[in-house]
């Protein structure tokens, strides 16, 4: 009973397959700085629970395929406080961004069709378009540009007959780069020009410091058809537990087909989706604090990793996450010689090797990405093990 | 912008498809009983809700990719009491049975490799299929004979080099047929005889009735690497709206690309697993109650429909639905009759055209399928209708 060749070619995650040496660490009685995941420990907003504790229906029925009501309203106010008109015929309610991909990805693609993504990458993306068997074609940024990729020339020069889409992270996991509106608009040409999708991962809209401004792919008229917008609660609203995402666009003939699978899988949490109605029509203030707060730790995380000799760092821009180039061979091998080898006072770090960020063999391998979403004391200890582990490493 | 070949082939779900007349009906001011849909009346057991409640972390963390630990305890040890010892390794916690049910296909299909199924089927399950490229073979039942699809010489002559595995709703959904132990075991040989996959989708479990025995896939070690089960508690426990699925299985390969797909998606709601732990830990005392009243609807419902002069109808054994055969020509465009053109005292009714539920052309256009779902009288009247419907639609 062979299995398919798309799930036996699929690799773990790249995320999660360290865990074996983290929990061995742990094990032997090691205090272990988890750099390495993107879960806040900025508190769900009250209102979230709030909205469940009062659900008092004797049954929990099926909420409908393509979400409640109540929570499609709640998206809709949101993104009219950000000058983005849509209707409730192009909200789906999915769970989490992940479904959300996957629909789009089994709407769009055929097998062998062409997905542009800047690498390093949100490694999940490849998750979604493997399982539609489409094809990743890398846009290969790296470290020393800081992984800038909105270039027309470098678009170009990786697009072909079978390209249907763009998919963007804006802000990037896991660079933290945050689009210009020229380059979004140049984005937006080309898409025209060549006729594919965009599909605008923004779940960390949110999250863009130094006064700049959101773009979101949502304002350009003259590409609405093409544009798909992937949305969630779970960074947004520190409310990863609850899988509420969303598929915002005005393609309807892509949106009644996004219906099919949605109608497929019947529905979404029902009181996921009452909790999330809240999150949304929490004031835009909400915001603020918790902005402050990342941009906050960017700064000390930035700060800290720059003080280490041959680092190649640059500011990121948007969302909770740093990657940068260690002074080190291979990235993997040094979290690996971390988690089992080096501690300082009982002590030790985990963090993301960027490797697997990458589809082309060989890039990424020195580099890894930083998720600062502990609280600063953490962060610094965490970045501080890092450097003494880099100087103990070379000395090994 | 071409959508994908899957997507623009894939029908509409043919149970939702038939809302736009029903709504029509209700703007119109007729009062419609809904006998098409599985969402039971039956009320969620409180302690689902309860466990949510006490949910008091400040932060809603994602749970982890494979399930939360609480819950798959819970489920070990329900399978435990029908002696089915599983470990933790082997229960795989999904976004509802759906969820379970496309991770299982993206898993084992290539394009083109088929997948066996009784029609009819529960026509999701097509969605499924048709996400990971693979084709339906249907293992043609008819009201006649009960559908009946439990004959070895009719599986066989629909099994080709590319038949993957064999679908089985056992309870099944739409028919409420349930396998025998000797049918189960003749099913096994043939698995292991041609080697292939047993899906087997045991949701209604716990809703057998007169007395019989409900025997699992699970309950046979000779074909433990080629079973799959696909659980959930949205029909078990009335908690429909909880997206908790699992998949079962003891075959390690398996299981471990699952995850792959699991990781992708990063979680299931954290609070419906918190909730579904609960519903899993109830005594197994609390299906009795529940399954005496579906079989009473049960019995309320075929002797009511046994009336209907010229029906064909086999007392269906499980699950809480009952397909059979109307003296009609076409039963879609009966029911779209009935919804706009028929009413008694204001009142008309729904159910589902079977003609969906089968991917033979041509076949099931007679037929219908209610949904045992509703309490006594609603459903003693929905049936009323349906009588006096066809004796006007005779007539018309």
């Amino acid at each position: 009973m062979k299995l398919s060749g798309r799930i036996t070619e699929m690799k773990q995650s790249p995320i999660r397959k360290y865990y074996v040496y983290a929990n061995k660490a742990k094990a032997q009685g090691k205090k272990v700085y988890c750099l390495n995941i993107g879960q806040p420990d900025i508190k769900t907003p009250k209102a979230f629970m709030e909205a469940i504790r009062n659900f008092d229906e004797d049954v929990l029925e099926y909420a409908p395929s393509e979400g409640m009501p109540e929570l499609i309203e709640s998206i809709l106010g949101y993104y009219k406080r950000y000058g983005m008109n849509y209707t409730k015929e192009e909200v789906l309610i999915t769970n989490g961004g992940s479904e959300a991909l996957t629909f789009i990805m089994s709407c769009i693609l055929d097998a062998g069709d062409e997905v542009i993504m800047p690498e390093p990458y949100y490694t999940n993306y490849v998750t979604f378009i493997s399982m539609a068997d489409g094809v990743v074609k890398p846009l290969t940024t790296n470290a020393e540009n800081g992984y800038h990729y909105a270039d027309k020339d470098k678009i170009e020069a990786v697009i072909t007959p079978k390209t249907k889409a763009f998919v963007i992270g804006n802000p990037g996991n896991p660079t933290g780069n945050v689009l210009t509106r020229e380059e979004i608009r140049m984005i937006c040409d080309v898409a025209k020009k060549y006729d594919f999708f965009i599909i605008a991962d923004e779940v960390y809209r949110e999250f863009v410091y130094d006064g700049k401004d959101m773009t979101s792919f949502g304002q350009y008229e003259d590409v609405a058809d093409r544009v798909i917008i992937v949305d969630s609660v779970s960074k947004r609203f520190s409310a990863c537990g609850a899988r509420i995402g969303s598929i915002i666009t005005k393609n309807s003939e892509l949106f009644s087909n996004l219906l099919k699978l949605a109608q497929g899988r019947l529905s979404c949490s029902t009181l996921d989706q009452i909790g999330s109605a809240a999150l949304y029509n929490l004031e835009p203030s909400y915001f603020n604090e918790v902005k402050a707060e990342y941009e906050h730790r960017r700064n000390v995380v930035y700060d800290e990793l720059c003080k280490i000799k041959g680092i190649v760092c640059e500011k990121p821009s948007g969302a909770f996450y740093i990657t940068c180039k260690l002074p080190v061979d291979n990235a993997e091998d040094f979290l690996i010689w971390l988690l089992e080898n080096f501690d300082d006072k009982g002590e030790t770090v985990m963090f993301s090797p960027a490797e697997g960020f990458y589809a082309t063999p060989g890039l990424g391998r020195s580099e890894i990405r930083i998720a600062y979403v502990l609280k600063e004391t953490d962060m610094l200890r965490g970045i501080e093990i890092i450097e003494l582990g880099l100087e103990a490493y070379k000395k090994r």
